[in-house]
């Protein structure tokens, strides 16, 4: 049976996170979140969700029923610490579910943090982009108690199920993100060497040819480098997922190389609320040839 | 103008070697090659499609008027420089055309030891499967005098020069194979992961949701591991081309390394004759599991 939800604690409202907050309140939840060091667009995102900001942490673990952390990989660790710190310090009976795209290694350490602390903990993570017009991405969960998170499909979520080990909700978003993302960064290595190769355009016409399907990503990539910094971490959590198993950590260890690559161009400064045309694939891939022309040595 | 050719070499005639000089066979050409220190398989190969075996390479330089170079790529260099050294001691004219999956840095290296041996080097590569049924690969050609091989294009290839610039037909290679199969490679990894990690079936439903096109992939999964054991060199040329140009080479050995472990197991055993039924998706995963298992500390 599924536990009564009536606050749902959101950490914290970027992207993804402001999108299922104001799912959840659209469908008659409070959410809350804290603000605490969190930025500019951060904040304004809450307020355009609706989403009310407490002052504390502890607050936070008292007044929510159960905590989605939604956050980029590298930040995990660091909120489930302040989150079991609250927890310690106000013995508020709070589930908290690391949403987050890191390895099943990682979110085990963070699940201790949480269930040391008194928290039940919930591993959890979301396939799809950001929730919009009634349609929700497959968020993921496992653990020995997901009743907290299974009662969030009552409110425009789409919950899965996966069983009871922790680990296996951010292994799935592992060997996942791994094709989508893994794949990408292997796309836009080879178009940027067949590019300062001098053979762009004929593999382009042999891909046209022999893999029609390489056309239509080639014509997604100018989208790829504003994501390109915050994938870092996800493929240095798929390598670790990965090498935890006993295969080869060097596919996603270079496919975080080259979102570092991208990341470190001008072309990943671009803001998500820059409605300016895309520069075409073939400025992009101009952009990322003379940015290694330039640290040559 | 094309050149006129009436004989040429193949070393050597494998899988895709014979094929290409049984196209040039039927076609009119006298096609030779030279068996020395070939396997029992390529001699087979090699009466099947009517190749005529000389007794030394001494004697192939000598009677053909362009020799293709069709090998696993470890043997390209070799090969390259058993039919300098011909060149020498004969002074023999003859075009040498290197068509192995090599990075241009290889290329050029191989294509200096025929100049300097006083042969006429061309720079080619193969994209594509073996010609049957009418149907040629693609054999993209580069160098300053790619005539002897344009000439081919009158008996049943399918050839397209890329410009004089010797690299350039082996980048295309380098680039169109980073893709084929390094995207292989990363499927092969992540859905072993996933069968590891007990999330195998809840991630062919996602894929078979959201992309459909991972289905087909996994199809094919199966017939992977016979070829393995000769995608290894490939994917370090490629990674060594990569490297070349200022990018990161991690992908690409990370994909070596996966086709090592696929080689190492029993099913890479199988002949290219074995007719019997390909194990099951499923069954390959369980060995490749199973390996690693057995390989863990």
């Amino acid at each position: 049976m599924a536990r009564t939800v009536e606050t749902v604690g959101i950490l914290s409202p970027g992207n993804m996170g402001h999108s299922v907050g104001q799912v959840l309140g659209d469908h008659g939840l409070r959410v809350i979140t804290c603000l605490q060091g969190r930025s500019e667009r951060t904040r304004a995102l809450a307020k355009q969700a609706d989403i009310a900001d407490v002052p504390t942490y502890q607050a936070l673990v008292e007044e929510a029923d159960i905590i989605l952390s939604i956050l980029v990989p590298a930040q995990a660790t660091q909120a489930a610490q302040k989150v079991a710190q609250a927890i310690s310090e106000t013995g508020a009976e709070v589930a908290y579910a690391d949403c987050n795209a890191i390895s099943p290694q990682t979110t085990r350490e963070t699940g201790e943090l949480i269930t040391e602390a008194g928290g039940r903990f919930i591993d959890a993570s979301i396939i799809g982009g950001p929730p919009r017009g009634g349609s929700s991405p497959r968020f993921y969960v496992a653990g020995t108690d997901t009743r907290a998170f299974e009662a969030l499909s009552q409110f425009g979520l789409n919950v899965i199920v996966l069983g009871e080990e922790i680990g296996q909700a951010s292994a799935i978003k592992m060997c996942y993100a791994a094709w989508t993302k893994g794949s990408t960064a292997l796309c836009t290595e080879l178009l940027t060497a067949a590019k300062i190769l001098g053979v762009f355009q004929a593999l382009e016409r042999e891909f046209q040819q022999s893999q029609p399907s390489m056309i239509r990503r080639m014509q997604r990539l100018p989208s790829v480098p504003v994501k390109s910094r915050r994938f870092v971490g996800e493929m240095e959590e798929i390598a670790r997922t990965f090498e935890g198993v006993g295969l080869t950590p060097n596919i996603l260890a270079g496919a975080a190389d080259m979102y570092r690559l991208v990341g470190s161009t001008h072309l990943a400064d671009r803001t998500p609320e820059d409605t300016s045309p895309l520069p075409s694939l073939a400025e992009t891939l101009a952009i990322l040839a003379s940015h290694l022309n330039e640290r040559a040595p």
